[in-house]
């Protein structure tokens, strides 16, 4: 995303109405639900989320970089874990829980998604240096997060 | 990812070893440094990264989901803001501002990464809730973030 975020958290719209409208859906018809989704879903969508909403700072701590996967190989002991060497912009060392789902061969020369300013942790004793980006299923179901269009490793992702 | 970073966070190597090895880089030789990278690369990117270090609690409070875009048109008067109905689970509305990199006809049916519990937001009067999460360069490039698979919408990435 570009800077646009940050301006829409930094400024009213320009009628000056308030930007977190104080709705409660339940408050409305249903015909006038039908008729003006946009004016009754803001609400629902944070109670729905179950968790917290986070502010665009929150999301900003994040960084999230495009790395190309140089070498993998499974963790010895491990039939999940796959330690990898990623360019970030920088080569990096980083393991991954994806192994139920992708072979180390066929992870080498992807691009990835990767959480670049996370603490380093150890799986298994090995160091990682990040985290790749995956989206899982409830039926076991497992996506790597790749970028759509050729783009430099080491981009920023927001 | 799995639930391995959890663990990975909570507890130490089987071996004792402080899991954040207090390591100058600059107290090795090159020799050493080359011939033991493992080693010497901890410290140096936490000094790169620019940006403070990250918790997986920090990274935990994000919410990302797989959507797929059902509808998409140009915000007027914008020729950078796109108005996508996105279904993530739940259908919600969310304004992208990468008008100038992909039209709106040829992100209908893509399946994207969306921040699903970002407060919402309002960009030339129009409602957003959630934001796409796109790769850029720095030369203008610009790519959306897509699974590699296919996987359910409103699947979690993390």
């Amino acid at each position: 995303m570009a800077e646009h975020d940050i301006l829409a958290h930094s400024r009213s719209d320009k009628v000056g109405t308030p930007r977190f409208l104080p709705l409660d859906i339940s408050i409305f018809s249903m015909e006038y639900r039908q008729k003006n989704p946009l004016k009754c879903h803001i609400l629902p969508f944070a109670h729905r989320a179950g968790g917290e909403m986070i502010t665009i700072e929150d999301f900003a701590k994040i960084e999230l970089k495009i790395g190309e996967v140089l070498e993998a190989k499974r963790i010895e002991g491990s039939n999940k874990l796959i330690v990898m060497k990623v360019d970030t912009g920088e080569e990096r060392q980083l393991v991954a829980g994806i192994g139920k789902a992708y072979s180390p061969d066929e992870l080498i020369g992807k691009k990835i998604v990767v959480v670049t300013n996370l603490q380093p942790a150890r799986l298994m004793g090995v160091e990682s240096h990040g985290m790749l980006l995956a989206a899982s299923d409830d039926e076991g179901g497992l996506s790597i997060i790749i970028p759509e269009r050729q783009i430099k490793k080491g981009s920023k992702v927001k």
